[in-house]
C-alpha cells in the first residue's frame, strides 16, 4: 500500500469506530433518528431468534429499538473494535460492548455482548448494512434471548488446573 | 482536505484519545499531579450542581480530586470516544467511562457516564479547557449528585412491546 | 518527524490496539492457537507472583491459559490504550481491561485490571514480548492473586472532604 491508501484506510477505521460509539449514544439518549445516519435504509439487524427483536430497514430498526423505554436508563460502553477490510468499500467490524439496563424497579440487567457488523461504504459515508448481537454472558437481570457468542470446549480429557486465573 | 490534512487530523484523534486515558491512569494511581499536562491552567471542570464538586483551574482540580482518597480503590475504563473538530485548535469530544470505586468498607460504588470536553490547542499540546461529567446512571453504592445526562422521553401514547431487549 | 513518518506511527498504533483487541476474543472464544500470532515465541507473560499463574513461551502461555475453561464463560473488555514508542521496532503500551468471568455455578468474578506490555516489530509484524496484568481492584468473586497496581497513597494529614466523587 502507498502511504496514501494507508491514510484512507487509518482515516475509515477511525470513522467506522465513531460511528460505533455514535449507535451507543443514540440508543441511550433515545434520540433514534440518529440511526438513520448509521445503518443502511435496507439494513438487516438481528438479536435473536425471536424475530421480534429484529429489523430489517432502518425505519424498522428505529419503531423497534422504541423497546428501550422499557429501561429507566441505559449505557453502552463499546470497546475492542477489530476491523477487516474487503476491499475500498467494505468492512467486517467486530465489537464489544458492556450494555448496562435499569429496569423500572432500580435492578439491573447487564450484557456482555459483540456486535458483528458487516459495513459499506455508500455515497453518504460509510453504514451498518448488516449487525448481528451476540453475547458472551449476562447478570441475572438481563433475560433477552441474544444470540450466544460462539465458545470452543476443552479439548477431551481436560482437566482444570489447580489454580484459578484471569 | 489534502492528505497531509487528514493526516494530522488523524494524529490528533489518537493524542487526544490517549489523553482521556492518561486521565484514568492519574486518577486510579492517585499522582495528580499529571493532571497539571491534561487540562489549562484555567480550565472549568464541572462534576455536579454542587459547587464543592468542581474546579475552575487546574491547580484547584488538582486539590479537588484529593477526595478520591476517600475509596480504596478506583478503576476507570475509558471508550465511545467520539471527536468533532471546530478548526484546527478547537475540538468537542464526548467519551464515555465506567467509573468503579471500592469502599473503605469493601463494597463498590459504580458509574457509567460520559465526559462532554472542549479541547484546546496550545503551545505545549491539546488540553482540556472545559470538561463537563454527566451519567447514564450508577449502582445503589454510588451516591454522588453527577449531572444526569439527556434522555428523550417516549412519544405520548408509547406501549411497551412485549418482548424486552438490549 | 515527517508526515509519512506520522502516517507510519499511526498504522502501528491502530494495529497495536486491534492486537489488544484481539487477545480477548481468542481467550473469550477460547481459540488459543490466536495467541500464536500475538506473542513472541519466547514472550515473558506474568498475571501475580504464583508463577504457575506465569507463562515463559507462547506455547506456554497456550497451554496455561488453558484454564480459562475453568469459567463457563468470559468477556474481556479492552480500552485506555496508551502507547509510547521507545523507536521504531519497539513499544510500551498500557491498556485496561474489565475481566468478566462467570463461575460454573452462575456466580461472576469481575477483574479491573491493566495490561502493560512491551511490543516488539518482528518480521511478522508487532508481537507481545513481555506482558504484565495489574489489578486495580475486582468483586468479591474473583479471588486470584493478580498483582494490585500501584496507587500513591494521601499525603501525610490529608483529611477526606465533606462530600464524595467520582
Amino acid at each position: 500500500m502507498t502511504v496514501d491508501d494507508i491514510v484512507r484506510r487509518v482515516d475509515d477505521r477511525l470513522t467506522i469506530a465513531e460511528m460505533l460509539a455514535a449507535y451507543c449514544r443514540v440508543l441511550d439518549s433515545m434520540q433514534l433518528d440518529g440511526l438513520e445516519a448509521i445503518f443502511t435504509q435496507d439494513c438487516v439487524v438481528e438479536f435473536g431468534a425471536d424475530e421480534r427483536l429484529n429489523a430489517r430497514s432502518a425505519a424498522e430498526l428505529v419503531e423497534k429499538l422504541g423497546r428501550l423505554w422499557r429501561w429507566r436508563r441505559t449505557s453502552h460502553h463499546l470497546s475492542n473494535v477489530e476491523i477487516s477490510f474487503g476491499n475500498s468499500v467494505q468492512a467486517s467490524v467486530l465489537s464489544y460492548v458492556i450494555a448496562w439496563h435499569e429496569r423500572a424497579d432500580g435492578g439491573t440487567a447487564t450484557l456482555y455482548g459483540l456486535y458483528r457488523d458487516a459495513f459499506v461504504r455508500t455515497p453518504l459515508g460509510w453504514r451498518i448494512a448488516r449487525r448481528r448481537q451476540e453475547m458472551n454472558g449476562s447478570d441475572a437481570g438481563f433475560t433477552v434471548g441474544v444470540f450466544p457468542a460462539a465458545r470452543q470446549p476443552p479439548p477431551a480429557g481436560w482437566i482444570a488446573p489447580q489454580i484459578q486465573s484471569s
